[in-house]
């Protein structure tokens, strides 16, 4: 390929809506471009990074026997009814009528899809265990698309179900699966991606995890244990709070706090730590507004997502009103008059002397002991786990917060989809059950932006060799030198005809054009053949990561060009 | 892979409705699932054919300069705005609004996400020519989706869009893409695939041509010349008349015709023939059900494709009220009274002596005589072609008309979309001007069933070598019997070992299942282990179309089917 004719624009500017490295770089370089919001086009730069890393997945899917097989990016409502997720899933799923008034849906996940696939296939034990995926557009319609890349509404994505009999079975395919991830993260040049448990959602089913990138620009926390090898989504992980009781309890006392309402303000006129108040967080059940009031210890957050998954049903925020009988600001567990759904976080399970609101305007209560004044509340784990917090694993307050992208999951999804869209099978000893399932996700587009992010300079994208554009940038300095020119294209027409990727730019451009338009395009070895060069009978051949430069004598160029990208693919093998 | 873990079903029944043998034969074969009118999954058999033509597809565009590129199936209705095709495109394209209330569009062609995609790289004409494409799904709310793969509404298109800077440039490289598609014919093993000049329709522009493979089941009309290379769509085909004027002209006489309505009926009771009638063909245009009256030979019918291009609006057949002014059954060119649209047919240029309805009910008139009695009418060419009918280039009446299927297009698009989206380039004059585009598009699930079409047996389809599913079917009969299982478990690794994709079938059934199983898989060379030939110390090689079969010695069985795969793949590259 000659860049010359490579569609697309390079220029050096960041452009300033861009806030990650790897959208301004993608930008900047030609890869995509914006069509609405969430939604690209991309360059042949882009898709050749992109089509590589869908082979490089779907090897490692062939190599854990999965089937490709392809679902609809169009599917009738009915078998989104069948297994309830037309009603549940929200404005994320793109609705509409086709000419005759059906109800379809855009593809967002495939559970439903894939099941409707093998219902027929799988009726005997004798044909499991079996996965089938695909490799296909997906539209979600995201509130706030962002970060380029990241996340967006309109993605490619490697999608994954398989099949089995047995939780056993199921167990020892995700096992598998997880080791393909890693090859995965690890053939495409992210061996630094680790895998961490996190909340299934509205996946459905128990254990799951994800795959992060660890980098700040992340959209996810990740707790992190300094000492132990625990790792969690913050959504996931466990809050572990060792209470202390004072040995005295102090009575109760109202107080009188006027124009006090946060807890900062009321510890602040009360001279007391956030750890010993308890702080009031209202919530609204999205269905019909009904009240959710969580106690919490005033120094703590509330982790939504467990909240969430305890309740069963979406909440968001409450907006608190004159008549609905919370006194914002004051709102206390004790004489809380009202048909409100209360809960209680752990961290305040067998406290004492801690100060609440009064449910009274301008009045707060010191010395609430949780055990002696509020009756049978029961305790749960509702809090964010916190920067050097208790890891659930160790008992050590070892825990560290870093933010990651997830590029890719994988769910335990147990007998949601079978036993709603009723697909069984029958066992060897006659009997009808539903199978249990699994799947595996992973996002193209998100990938290659993540492994941009975290290979790149200020100059532009390092692509690792298995998923660059091109293997070799041949770069022909002053191109209206006979010499060089004829030089050059006899390179690029010898390191073709062996296989080799090359973009080849013998533009009549300055040298400095040539090597900021080479450094935006990433690909690992650039070979230079300059008058200079010609004279001492040499070409150069320099990594885009800088760590290595070299000269080979022109005659052997090519031969050269091939062992160093043959030392390159051994040493990347080798890392695995 | 092991059949045994295939997923799919297989079975001998045909279903009862499937119309065609492609569709009947993928869905027994187990390559494809119903999920929605028009919309299906695909198995992995059918996913490694589509994947196949996919590469194939890819290298040729590679090989003529093409880029491949993304576009977004979502797109903003803003897009199809511009080119003014969001309002004249009709209920096939699916529309809908996004959680925002913004109008998108789901593509079904891309045009305009081309142009979007290049506007800014492609302003000096130093850029061009340039083409970039895409492989991605589309949808098409088509009104009948019919036919299997044939016709359906989701469906993986390559499209490619040329950009040039003047019509001699385009037509250059359109007849290199011409020449591309005639490869990727000949490679998928369509070589009998013929291009017909067609009408571009929708897509504006005037040259194009569509790729026809000929076959009963076709939905296409072609015309094709038994005297010369002449080929058409019907929809484009001109209709060329000599017409016979008598040499006296009758007088014009108004004759009772009671309870005669049709044309046969008219001729009947005049004792004439059709083809000395004035037929009239009544129209409505669809934004305001305007009256459009066509006169045209009576033996002749409308070509309706011809008569929207000439109108440049939609039409419908016309629903004839009382009130509307036209008399139904009785409608001819003299004292037509009314505020109508009236068109000619060449077809009755100059005729005379001619009968047709008097646009009184009952009555109808002899003695018509074009010249003498119609003035002022203009006549133009809206008569379909007809078998044994005028060749329009070698002037011979040697028309024959032929079904196909449309396995391909390509169009010279000219400015349209370029001038209505603003795309503009600077010449080398520094004159803004308008870059020419082409487009080139090929269904690759159609692809896929025209070859199954045309390569099938009642057996099963018989894939071509290039895009099978797998290349070698070994099976294992009796592979209860271990001398069997251990040389055929052998042979199935050595032959996977050397790069050969075989599918396995080592299942304990009979040999009458494991072959009807083969043949519905359609893959073209059989290898069959057994006791009797390992007795025999041979293996058996049989080609899926009976046309070949040889024994080869257990020893070196492996080499001798790589020399049959590779003699077949050169004698497939000898016919192209």
């Amino acid at each position: 390929m000659k860049l010359e004719k490579l569609v697309g624009d390079r220029f050096r500017e960041r452009p300033s809506d861009c806030i990650v490295d790897s959208h301004a770089i993608m930008v900047r370089g030609g890869y995509l471009k914006f069509v609405a919001n969430g939604i690209f086009s991309s360059y042949m730069p882009l898709k050749r990074v992109t089509r590589k890393i869908e082979q490089i997945i779907r090897e490692e899917m062939d190599a854990i026997d999965g089937q490709e097989v392809q679902f609809p990016v169009v599917m009738p409502a009915s078998l989104w009814q069948e297994s309830g997720r037309y009603e549940s899933i929200g404005k994320e799923m793109v609705r509409f009528r086709d000419r005759s008034g059906s109800p379809f849906v855009l593809g967002m996940t495939h559970e439903e899809a894939a099941v409707q696939l093998v219902r027929e296939y799988g009726q005997s034990y004798l044909k499991y265990p079996f996965m089938v995926y695909q490799i296909q557009t997906k539209f979600r319609d995201e509130a706030r698309p962002r970060a380029g890349l990241i996340r967006v509404r309109e993605f490619t994505m490697k999608d994954a179900y398989s099949f089995h009999t047995s939780q056993a079975d199921l167990e020892e395919y995700y096992a598998r699966c997880h080791s393909a991830y890693e090859r995965i993260y690890s053939r495409v040049g992210l061996p630094e991606v680790i895998s961490i448990a996190s909340d299934s959602g509205m996946m459905g089913g128990n254990i799951s995890h994800e795959f992060m990138l660890l980098t700040p620009i992340g959209e996810d926390s990740i707790a992190i244990c300094k000492e132990c090898d625990y790792r969690a989504n913050m959504e996931a992980a466990e809050s572990i709070i060792h209470n202390q009781r004072d040995d005295v309890s102090d009575a109760l006392t109202l107080v009188h706090t006027p124009n006090i309402h946060t807890i900062e303000e009321v510890c602040g006129f009360l001279h007391c730590d956030e750890k010993t108040s308890c702080k009031a967080v209202a919530y609204q059940r999205n269905s019909d507004d009904r009240y959710i009031v969580l106690f919490i210890r005033g120094d703590l957050e509330v982790n939504e997502t467990k909240l969430t998954n305890y309740l069963g049903y979406e909440i968001h925020p409450a907006v608190i009103t004159e008549e609905c009988g919370l006194n914002a600001g004051f709102i206390g567990p004790i004489n809380l008059k009202g048909d409100f759904t209360v809960l209680f976080d752990r961290s305040l399970e067998g406290l004492n002397n801690l100060c609440c609101g009064a449910n009274v305007s301008e009045y707060h209560y010191t010395g609430l002991d949780m055990a002696r004044d509020v009756e049978g509340a029961e305790y749960h784990d509702f809090a964010k786990i916190q920067e050097g917090g208790i890891c659930p694993h160790c008992g050590k307050p070892s825990i560290t917060i870093s933010r990651g992208i997830e590029v890719g999951n994988i769910f335990q999804l147990g007998t949601k989809y079978t036993e709603s869209m009723n697909m069984t099978y029958i066992d060897n000893n006659g009997e009808t059950k539903y199978p249990v399932m699994g799947c595996y996700g992973i996002g193209v587009g998100r990938l290659a932006a993540s492994i941009c992010e975290a290979h790149h300079d200020e100059y532009g994208p390092i692509w690792p060799l298995a998923v660059a554009p091109w293997q070799v940038h041949l770069c022909a300095v002053r191109s209206d030198d006979v010499k060089v020119k004829t030089y050059a294209d006899k390179l690029y027409e010898e390191l073709q005809g062996r296989g080799v990727e090359v973009i080849y730019d013998d533009r009549k451009v300055r040298a400095g054009v040539m090597f900021s338009d080479a450094d935006l395009i990433g690909v690992p070895f650039r070979v230079i053949v300059s008058p200079r060069n010609i004279e001492q009978n040499i070409i150069e051949i320099v990594s885009r990561d800088k760590s290595f430069s070299t000269n080979a004598s022109m005659q052997t160029a090519a031969e050269e060009v091939l062992r160093i990208l043959s030392d390159a693919k051994a040493s990347a093998a080798l890392t695995r």
